[in-house]
């Protein structure tokens, strides 16, 4: 298998926490890391940090330099103009058939819009979307749009729905992943002008459509794939992961 | 003070539920509680619930009748020509001086039509809302719209944080309550079409205006008023309602 780019400089405590990272994954998954950026910098943590590691793990990280960082605070218009940066570089090792896939825990708007410039689009999907894989009582459901595509159309959930059944069918080996459409109630005809369109599209293609889910269904396991537009699910997302905070603090 | 109508036939395990609630609220508020609803299937289960309070308590529950219930499965189109229903007579008492509020449990819908068609709205209000108080870490949060209406407009939004803000400075003594708007950003320009368009609306208003709050501040205690339409709104309240039984689960 080809190696997979991951951007050293990119999320919480990065490049350190990263690196570790890609060592763990090569020593569990036994597979083959590009770390990409700043090669000077990156130098001298993986060298402290292979000392834990046998040599077999080690020689499976390797660096691509990148000399320059996308921050929080970079805008997507920004980000894509930065063409050496640790997401342009980690993006052309996939395009250019160097890596299989990249990986970055950096600003996620600049991360779709490099992607966008660099790889392009399937045929047929007009938006990207971002997929979060959330735990369920028994197992997970794919959450998309998480917050990509503030504004939506109809066919945009629909792209979202063929993608997420994708994704958890290859990656899930789930042969027809169930996809529910989020709404305000379980009845057909229930939601907001976007999501009734929706479900009407949804309903009429190949997918698996259980039907609409309500919030409290979401982590129900009724579903594999969750679909909604992405201000709702960026909503849901950050919600639900506060509550357990808020509850250890009462 | 006048007495309080409440809709003996809304809401789960209605009427001996909502009856027990009566008598308790009757002698820890020292209120007035009108129960409406069948007056002969009340009768026998007051008799039988008034064994357990004082006289004092007794004599502060009276019953209205009223021969209609509405369900769950009502849409509110068929609700409101329900005329002889526990909340159309409810309502009536509000708006003939007869009590000062009127409270169910029941299908939430109905509830809103029937308030819109007996009482009319505010002047300078378009829409209802309906206002859920959830608990943070250190006090509540009003959140607005928690369902109403599921499709709005900027001016909406600048009503129901005018409507919150009334509510919280009148409720909880809090003399300029601060208002968020619930968006997928903290910083202003973030947000769907609607809310960006809300921003400007709210901020040049005399409201305390916040700004945006992202969904793992709705809980934080940073405001008081948390405002979305009302299909956010009902996600959000279902699924936070949600994470703690799934915790449970685990």
């Amino acid at each position: 298998m080809k190696p997979i780019a991951v951007d050293a400089f990119g999320g919480d405590h990065a490049p350190k926490e990263v690196i570790l990272g890609a060592f763990l994954a090569a020593k569990e998954f036994n597979l083959d890391i590009v770390l990409v950026g700043k090669e000077n910098e990156l130098e001298k943590s993986i060298e402290d940090i292979s000392k834990d590691f046998s040599s077999n793990v080690s020689q499976k990280i390797t660096v691509k330099d990148a000399p320059t960082i996308i921050t929080m605070f970079d805008k997507p218009s920004v980000a894509i103009r930065k063409k050496n940066s640790s997401m342009h570089v980690g993006m052309e090792l996939v395009k250019y058939g160097k890596a299989c896939a990249f990986i970055s825990a950096g600003n996620s708007g600049a991360v779709m819009a490099i992607a966008m410039t660099v790889l392009g689009k399937l045929k047929g999907i007009s938006r990207p979307a971002i997929g979060a894989l959330l735990p369920t009582v028994n197992g997970s459901v794919l959450l998309l749009d998480a917050g990509a595509n503030v504004d939506c159309k109809p066919i945009h959930l629909l792209e979202f729905s063929i993608m997420g059944s994708v994704f958890i069918k290859h990656m899930l080996g789930i042969n027809k992943p169930k996809v529910g459409l989020i709404s305000n109630g379980s009845e057909p005809g229930k939601g907001n002008s976007l999501v009734i369109k929706a479900y009407d599209l949804i309903k009429s293609s190949a997918l698996n459509f259980y039907g609409n889910i309500e919030g409290n269904e979401i982590f129900s396991d009724k579903i594999d794939v969750a679909v909604c537009d992405g201000f709702v699910g960026n909503i849901i997302l950050k919600t639900s992961e506060s509550v357990p905070t808020i509850i250890g603090d009462f």
